[in-house]
């Protein structure tokens, strides 16, 4: 078979180009007669690439010296326990900013670690259809932290502008909308993100870390567990997830050549406003349920009349080689996922097909 | 260049087959049109690879229905740590058994969650030449478990038999020799491996564990770090790391096609026989320095009889196209490690090398 357009959440689709250069490096690694996924974490082949990939970082999202750039296995999800533990000592609380199903999973954990409480919600009557504002929060001034998820990839809402939250440290689960856009780091104390939607493969996730923090972090904690350690290591205290970080590392390279995190904003803008456009055109058979300055531009959610209409649109979608439509399970309807490497052509080829599809079933 | 012969302690390499399916599938995955470092960890295709990778762990290995099968991140040094997190609660010890390097960071983690003591070590002369023998142990019969690392990859030793524990739970670390013959897995409470010896590539580690245990353990831990919330989940609790287990289901196939578990060992005593034979036969210019009891038969390590030598060697070695022959810093000397994947032909290759090396400046 052909390639096909592939909208799925995460893990998502990757640059063509990213992939082929995979495929042709497979055997051999910069004719060092060993393939990447053979390499030592040790050795000079993968040390390059690895600083290459830290490097890419730096200049692109961009990453100022105050903050570190750690790369850990274990996922978003590694991060809810990992925060808590490293951040939240016992007596102290930490705010917590409800935007759906992964901000609770990341309270959940905290809860178990030590005392997490719910600072402001984006949920209406149920639904998670925006996020909140400075106004919707009631911030605890002596918190630990502040924690959010800057991009809901189930409800399809972000954050597009972040809340003061003053001397208190923001940390922010950036996994589906990291480098969507240039990030001002400094507002952060800790970002972390899974690598499985804008970054590369599933396997490895990208953590940028306030240093100051970091050496004020528990060390009750195992060593391996304390970003503190990780960060002393260079990242290799242990084996690296080598190929999945020569991936990243290739993807990063792609986004530079691409013109940088600014052109991957206004290529990402362009398609949410195609998009987007696309769904108020039909407001009557198309519908987003989400208020319209929470609308995220990497997970656009909608509803069609009816469920049968729905499962219509993503047969015929997938007819014409577009899948990976279909809303997550806990809200139904339909979903397309547009991170970077979507290219704004598969969105014009979208946007034509549901066109079409509402004057045929309108 | 083409491919050389790669000795190195792991990341280490792979079987050539299976590479190149990867880079054959690397495009688009059994037709799909999506590459697997693209496919949903939630979707048909990557289901189907991750039960068949489980399903081939429990005949090759053999898994009996006792112990559960789960894939894991953070390698064998998030292990050293999750284990005393699951397993050693207040007012418990645990036995710990010192073989080198890898047992004191399973230690060091361990004391920092609990009461781990030394229950044996294999040092002689400040040296780690063999491995404990039953009669060198001093086991509690009231320790939450016994942690042992069955293959030390830098001083060449190995666990040929396992203690005798009684009812006391045996955790053993195989990072460095799982598969590398069939395992009697019910006399174990936890087998852990990191996949980058004779699995696949970094980035992903197996753990089997007996189900009791896993019902017994603290629910004081965060769920993402507890074995149990790993179980019910089918390790899908989160985006699993799809690319890298995909990697050790084509591994896990090519032992199977190979003959399993018990062609595996044939396949690594042939080569632990010519190679220890080859080092024997020069006894006083090559030595290895492990009782012979003891000998890995996954990393062999030697001397030559002086360090200019052994320069030599690593440069006339790698001239004929056999590379990461450099013992680990620690001990010095040469390390030749060779997993599953490597071929008696390789072995053989370099025991001519040796020959003729030995003769030329013995």
């Amino acid at each position: 078979m052909s390639r096909v357009i592939n909208f799925s959440p995460g893990p998502s689709t990757l640059p063509l180009p990213v992939l082929e250069r995979a495929q042709r490096e497979l055997l051999d690694f910069d004719g060092s007669g060993i393939s990447m996924l053979e390499h030592s974490h040790r050795g000079a082949k993968y040390s390059a690439v690895h600083e290459e990939a830290k490097s890419l970082l730096k200049e692109l999202v961009p990453v100022p010296d105050t903050h570190e750039i750690l790369f850990m296995q274990g996922g978003a999800t590694g991060q809810f326990a990992l925060v808590p533990m490293n951040f939240l000592p016992a007596g102290k609380s930490a705010d917590y900013i409800n935007t759906g199903s992964w901000s609770k999973k990341a309270f959940a954990e905290a809860e178990i670690v030590g005392e997490p409480r719910w600072a402001g919600t984006g949920q209406v009557d149920g639904k998670f259809i925006r996020v909140p504002k400075q106004s919707d929060l009631e911030l605890d001034s002596g918190a630990a932290y502040v924690h959010l998820t800057s991009n809901n990839t189930i409800a399809g809402t972000q954050f597009h502008t972040f809340p003061d939250t003053g001397s208190v440290p923001i940390v922010a689960d950036m996994s589906s909308d990291f480098l969507w856009r240039p990030i001002d780091v400094s507002r952060f104390g800790l970002i972390y993100a899974g690598a499985q939607k804008n970054l590369g493969p599933a396997g490895i996730t990208v953590v940028i870390a306030r240093k100051d923090l970091l050496e004020a972090a528990s060390t009750k904690v195992p060593k391996i567990f304390r970003y503190s350690f990780i960060a002393e290591n260079n990242s290799l205290q242990n084996t690296a997830p080598t190929f999945t970080i020569y991936m990243v590392r290739n993807v990063l390279q792609w986004v530079k050549e691409n013109g940088g995190a600014s052109a991957m904003e206004t290529r990402n803008q362009k398609k949410a406003n195609m998009l987007y456009g696309c769904i108020d055109e039909h407001e009557g058979f198309y519908r987003c349920p989400v208020e319209r300055e929470s609308r995220s531009v990497m997970n656009v959610v909608f509803t069609l009349p009816s469920e049968e209409l729905e499962k219509k649109f993503m047969a015929d979608a997938a007819a014409e080689g577009m899948v990976n439509t279909k809303g997550h399970r806990s809200v139904g309807g339909i979903r397309i996922s547009m991170y970077n490497a979507m290219g704004p052509q598969e969105i014009e080829k979208l946007t034509g097909f549901m066109k079409s599809f509402a004057q045929k079933n309108g």
